[in-house]
C-alpha cells in the first residue's frame, strides 16, 4: 500500500542512498507512521545502480515522495567514490575495515546531504530528518559519529526560518546509530525489507553485480552471515570467494 | 597581478556570489595574504548575471582558483529567488527591509553553501572559509547570524577527516559581520574593489541593468549614498527614481 498523500501523517525527510542501511531507515520511518519523503543524490558516484535501486525502493516501500538531486562533488575530487584516479580498496582485513578513515571517504558528504535534507524539510514543513549512520561507520567516517549528528541538529535549529520562528524543532533521527550490520540486517528483515533491491557495492560490474571484495561488500555479507539470514545479493564472485 | 599558484600562501575558500559583500570579502582575503579559492553556485537563480560577474571578479581580483558548482534548489521551491511563482518584492519601506524574514529567503542556503565550502577546503588543505554575511542580513536571514556561523564552525570541526585527525582547525571568517552596507562600501573602496563589476539586484533586466526597486537594489544604493561614494551600478531607472 502506498502512503502517497496520506492525510494526517507527519512529514519527514529520509536520506536514501539505495543501500542496506538507508533502506532499513526508510522502512522504519514509514512503520513509525511518518509520511516519508526520500531524498537521493547523484553526486558523481562511479555508477548509477544505487540511484535506480533507490527509485525502486522508494516506490516499493511506499514513500510519500522522492526527490533526486544532482550535485557535483567530482569537481573537488579527493575520494575513491568520486575520483576515477583513486582505486577502490579490495579485500582489506577485518582490522583495516574498522580502523582509520578509508579513501572511500567523501569530504563533508554527510554535512552536504543533511544540509539539503534541512532545506527539503523546511519546504515540506517537516521537523524530522532520518539518516542511516551506524556504529560500524563511526570508526571510519567522522561525519557518522553521534557528536557530529548532535552538532548538525544544533546548527539546524539556528539555520532555518521555521526553526528560528519557533514553528519547528528540527530533530535528526539516526535509528541505526548503535547497531552493527548484523543487527541492521535483522531489524530490516523484521520490517519486511527486501534486501535484494538494495545496493551496497562501491565498485559493481556493469550489469550491477556486486564485486564481493570492496569494504561495503565485505561488511554487508558478514552482516547477513552473522545474522543467520541468507544474503540475497547478486555477487560477481562465487559464495566461496566471499570473505 | 594574479596570485595563481603563488607559492607559500595559505589557501582559503571564499564564497563568492558576485555581489557587493562577497566581492569585498574576496578582496579582503587576498589583501590578507591568502591564496583565495572562490566558490560560486548556480542554484536556480532566475538570472545568470551574477555568475558572469563572479567569474570576472575572481579573475580581476586575482583569485587562485574559482569553482562554479551546479546545485539544484529549484526542486524544493519555497523562495522568490528560485521559484518563478513567487514575486520578488519591490519598493518596500525601510522598516520592512530590516524586519522579518523576506520571501527572498532560500531555505538552508548558507548551510548548503558552507557545507560545499567545507568539502572544498578539505580537498585544498585549507583551514579558512570566508563568507560575506553582515549585520544588515541578520534581521532577515537566520543563517546570517553570528550564532549560526559559530554553530557551523563547531560542526565543521567534527565533520571532516582533516579536522578530526588534527591536521586543520576550521575557522569560518565573516569579516563583514559587524558592518553596515555603508561601511562595507567604504571598506571595499579602500581595498580597491571596482563595484561596477558586482551584481546585487534580485530581478535584473535581460540586459543586466539592476531594477532599482528590489530589497537588494535599495540597500545597495543607500549604502553608496550614506558612504558618500558614487554608485557605479547601471540601473534600469533614473537616479531620481531610486529611493
Amino acid at each position: 500500500m502506498s502512503l502517497t498523500n496520506a492525510p494526517g501523517l507527519r512529514p519527514a525527510v529520509v536520506l536514501l542512498s539505495g543501500g542496506l542501511d538507508s533502506t532499513t531507515v526508510l522502512a522504519h520511518a514509514i512503520a513509525e507512521g511518518y509520511a516519508a519523503h526520500a531524498l537521493t543524490f547523484r553526486y558523481g558516484q562511479r555508477h548509477s545502480h544505487e540511484i535506480v535501486a533507490a527509485q525502486r525502493i522508494a516506490t516499493t516501500l511506499g514513500a510519500s515522495g522522492h526527490a533526486i538531486l544532482d550535485i557535483d562533488l567530482r569537481g573537488f575530487g579527493g575520494s575513491a567514490l568520486t575520483d576515477a584516479s583513486i582505486a577502490v580498496p579490495k579485500d582489506r582485513s577485518a582490522d583495516e575495515l574498522t580502523h582509520g578513515i578509508p579513501v572511500t571517504y567523501v569530504p563533508a558528504r554527510n554535512t552536504i546531504f543533511l544540509s539539503f535534507a534541512l532545506a527539503y524539510a523546511e519546504v515540506l514543513g517537516a521537523s524530522d530528518i532520518f539518516i542511516g549512520v551506524n556504529a560500524l561507520d563511526y570508526s571510519g567516517y567522522p561525519d557518522c559519529r553521534p557528536e557530529f549528528i548532535s552538532a548538525f541538529e544544533a546548527l539546524a535549529n539556528l539555520a532555518t526560518a521555521s526553526a528560528v520562528e519557533g514553528r519547528t524543532r528540527v530533530v535528526i533521527r539516526a535509528p541505526l546509530q548503535q547497531m552493527t550490520k548484523q543487527q541492521i540486517v535483522t531489524f530490516g528483515t523484521t520490517l519486511g525489507v527486501d534486501f535484494s533491491h538494495t545496493v551496497s557495492c562501491y565498485d559493481p560490474r556493469d550489469d550491477g553485480a556486486a564485486c564481493g571484495h570492496c569494504d561495503a561488500c565485505q561488511l554487508r555479507h558478514r552482516g547477513f552471515r552473522e545474522a543467520g539470514i541468507p544474503d540475497p545479493t547478486r555477487y560477481a564472485v562465487t559464495p566461496a570467494e566471499l570473505r
